[in-house]
């Protein structure tokens, strides 16, 4: 089993740290990628790291490492709440995937509160900062480590 | 600020272990609350960890700890939906709330998708069995050390 | 097998024969309690014969029975279409259930029509009157002779 | 005051024993019949037992016995759902009706879930297996004993 | 007929005063019980005040006033929009049922729009403030001296 | 600040104490006049009474004193269902209005349980029968008192 | 083009003048029969006048004359509310056709306010009594003499 | 009791005739004032013939005639899918109301499938034409002759 | 296994080709029948042909062939909609199941949207015209030879 | 071809400039009247410039114009949300007419999504201040040059 | 007309064979486009067969083909039930549209019973497996025979 | 302040004047950026102009000129009702959005009467034919002179 552990991120990810920080925070997304680097080499995995605003580019990602990963941490951003095709390609995964959001998207408006990703996902998490990256690599190495996987 | 950690446990959680284990897993409550203690422990923070079947007495609980703990860490069971008194209840503390499920409610039964309590919740955590817990202490943890309220 | 019925009932019930005999009749919860000894006795079957208004008490009970008895027969009053509470402990129970109601609920109020408690019971029934208690304690006692649990 | 208990089968019930065991058992409906009959005996009733897959052969079976009987019971089958006619020819009805299904609704379909019946019928019942109709019969006895008509 | 009105405040109303002050200002409950035995001793009548954050306390009382008072005046906090058990004590009440919000609670969140106490209440009133308890007092001294229950 | 109090009352009411009186009673629309008259004096306001089957009418009474009063009681009738027109002009309000409706309206129809005043008003009462127009002049009275705007 | 009209009565019909007066009156269909033979006399028509319990007959008497008639006059009893298969059938007519119900169905239970057959409908009436039919004649006479069909 | 039937016609059909003629017809309302004073005429009965662009000028006309009338036509265009107001004026009437729209609404718009009138009307026809008029006071001429009010 | 293919045709089929030609085309049922005939022969199938009006020889029919026939081709027309009791039939079938849609109803009414027969069938298609009678038996040959069965 | 625009004007716009100016801006009524009227000059049209609290006085004014005029710009205020009676007037309207808000209505409460003028109009404009008067005038003055009526 | 057909797939459906073959059964899309070849020869017509998961890459191919091909045969995969946009270029196509879907969608999650596409289809399918591909070629090749475009 | 508006036109939008000229008219998308220079021209702003069906290509070019424009005009296309990503990209614009619509989208299909986009924009046209892109840039230049953000 692959000690790699894809981590990707959505539309309008690319922004962070610039747009609407008292949603998202100060931190870059390659503030977050240095930390995402840091806490895996203390877990002893490796990290892929990628961002895209195109849902085809987020698919072919997850095709890539649906077998042959430790797991998937992914922030869908807006597909979270309108890409089945997201959905679908995660429940062709064979590895453990953990949903993080940023912000508590059920305290913001109705449309959020809605995740199609959540119906293919191991475990969802949202509201824990860019810290949430962080503990989501730490539920991957757990897995990992007890091959128990949860999904 | 004070360095206590309150860990509340709603209905049936007192069953944890031995009931549905396809859903909940094979670790006890107690397991849980050993777990906790020794995350706690390496945090540097305390623990006053409790379970009940009273909507009340959960209430009663957060009320004594709403303004003076470093954070409530609450896996509200089964009134995660129905209760607006909890929600209340959280809605009046002035530390952060992390709420916990065991499961991926979100892949279980239409009713069980709809949290009351997130809506006062700093940040949500569902699907990561009972390592949920600990991820949740390390996010108090971390809040607690940069004094950053996220909620 | 336990041979004991567990016979719950809940909110209001106290007030049986008191308040709205149009809807409930005139006979007391004692009556009821009554008449289930006497039916119980006559199958070879003991009684254990409770009211709570409070929901964290009949939990407590249902818990207690879940496993060993022959059978649990609850009226759960207005519980029936609030407490998920109440359907996670008859979720965890092996033994057969059979939910009970004086009144048919679906000639009342369109929130009477849902029941929670639906989705665990082996059986429901609504409109028998008292007599209900009678009819469920004569299942309870068939399912107990054929080992046949219908759940 | 008749004697007769009109007990009626709606569609696809002349299947019952031979499809899909696991909701409905291996009863046939000749077995039903025949437990009824012995029930009635007992009970000193007599019993006019029918099915069909036609609502409007139905309807005419109401229409004969709605005010010279002792009780109806009827198994609507799928016309449970979809019959506004049979709950008008039930509203014509002067006597008892017991609405009565093999397996607990509740559990099943969304659609399952809202029956036309049971705002015509005295009494509801679902989960009791072909055991169900015994119960009726029970019930509707004891409603001509007492002469008191609940519905 | 009793000169006694009974007044019960729901879950979280101990934190009045304390919590939210820009909803529910800055009056402590026992200021708000201080104002009511005033204003009722003005009018001739006594006061029993409680609070509860337990559902099975409040309907205890009511059970203990429905039939022998003047009225019973009641907040019922969260328990306004999810609590069926407390609609059916209401309903078993043969005395004026007042329900009294603090806040106007058609301008917050959609699931404190519906109310199931309303449906046993005489009258209803939101957004008085604490004045609110006064006014219900007032009103019930009025239907006490004209013996003319409107409910 | 004005101490006159601008009482409306809408469509239909001018049949106060002519039709059904079982739910809207015996008094005329003249002598509720009369009642807060008087009532006005004892508490040092003066009032204006009005009535009108029309919206626009409605309308440019609230335009009126929108700015200069002491408060506006408003009994919308069945304007209180389906005028935004209304909503609009009561949002354009810098006093406090205190929405009076004479019998529970949630024990009525379902079009009746909404109301787009309530969510301009300052506080809302309904089903004090014409009582309910004496404690909303006590209510203004209250607020003008200690200048202090609930709004 | 022919000078018959077709007078369709649906399921219970039969009972009428004998099941809930309150709702349907006391004539019989023989009576309302009867008032329409001597109505369509008068008119010049004449008259093709059934009852039955059976959709499929209603269906078939519906393409029987669904060219070659003055007009279809149907009251469809409960297929207004659950049969497509009618509204199909009435798509398929040249002829004018008028639905007529007895009561005043939008007085009634929710389900009773929407009506397949008002799809296909030249014209609705509701809540007319038996007079409806002597009316739905006379406009099928009306149109008949103008040629000039509304449908 | 009045020989005088009130007509009354709601807000746009003043343009009877002259607008999309393919829904109303070439009829002007002046034409239908002139068929109904024929008829009524023939019927024993005089007629007041009013429209009204404007709610409350309709509301004024109901109270003028809600007793002393033979009965009540009104066709209340828009308003029967809007006006409460207009509701609750019918609802003070103790005459009958029929209500008569002359396109079948039911093939129309969806907002136009419900009326608020119809709660109120003792019958209700669509989809006559200006024919419907006619029939209408016919109807009023039948009801009054036999002084049987089915409202 | 057996050869012959049951094709079932639901109500108003029988008008095919002579009402709503622009929705059904112009070929009778004759035509499809003949075309099905020699779809089959080639195929090596044979075929049973039928068509009802009524909802009970539907059932009837697929109840015969349910266990023993190559497949089952069902236009149910109207039923699709409405027919939970067809559904069952199908339900209790160990064959094949096609359901075969003339035109394509997702353009048409919202109510054509629903197909209970979707449930039970293996396959559904829609807008195929006549033809797609032809491409059904072609699938149920597939079927067949394969020994495959989808359902 | 009439070379006149009429303007229409809403309930409570009348307060335009003087209520909730975060919402509406600072300008009055006059103001946008003067604009309109400057900017008309310079397009060759005329203006007549209206507002009313009233629906009827609205709907005269458009009869007034509907068939002799350039067009027709309407903010209907909260009219927009409610009447039936002006989207009637308006579908009778021969000429082009342009629905005009102030605000970005869809960024405001839920009910003030849905227009029924929107179903009447050529064009629909929200949330260009009262600088929107102007663009609908050169819209209206477009379509005049082009004669091309794109309603 | 060109001989061509355009062969379309859609997001995940590069991974036929390999994901959740209970669903999808084991051939490839390999498979798939060889068998559609062949039969595509059979028919005398030529394939365009395609893959993306690219929403804009699908529409870029309808609109290449949306005038000049014998016929579009489409398994729009996941966007289905979310793309509008591709439902609106097979709006603009002039050429026959065929919806073809592996799997019963109506037997899964409830998000995959609505489709956009079908809006725009001529035909639909669903349930036929691989099947289907070369069904829908079928169809297309009668389509283009007859040159009798069903759309 | 920049002086560029970015002009964005989403899915299909290529096809201008080729597709549905009923709908969108018979100008292609070259005319309207001709119409864009030449109008840009006369106010002093520059224009960039783009189409593309890919939601990323979007939200790329608003993310580029998020905060240094002078405003962007966007015709979502499809994506107006179905994309929360570019929402999220306008939602971090910091310069006015104009949401334009060619036709008037409130009369056609009911999932095009919500707009994501207008969530975000400034403000919001449709019908105004390709005639509104120049109302549009009209109103950027305005909004630009005045400095006058009002979004």
């Amino acid at each position: 089993m692959s000690d790699t552990v894809l981590i990707l991120n959505g539309p309008n990810l690319n922004l962070l740290g610039r747009r609407q920080p008292h949603i998202y925070g100060h931190e870059t997304l390659a503030d977050v990628e240095a930390r995402c680097r840091e806490t895996a080499a203390e877990l002893g995995l490796s990290v892929v790291f990628h961002q895209s605003n195109a849902e085809h580019q987020l698919i072919d990602w997850i095709h890539e490492y649906r077998v042959d990963a430790a797991g998937i941490v992914i922030n869908p951003g807006a597909f979270t709440h309108t890409s089945v095709a997201i959905l679908d390609a995660l429940n062709a995964c064979e590895v453990p995937v953990i949903e993080c959001h940023i912000s508590n998207v059920h305290k913001r408006e109705a449309f959020r509160h809605h995740s199609y990703v959540s119906l293919a996902a191991t475990a969802v998490m949202a509201g824990f900062g860019t810290h949430g990256y962080v503990l989501a690599l730490r539920h991957v190495a757990q897995l990992h480590r007890t091959k128990g996987d949860v999904k």
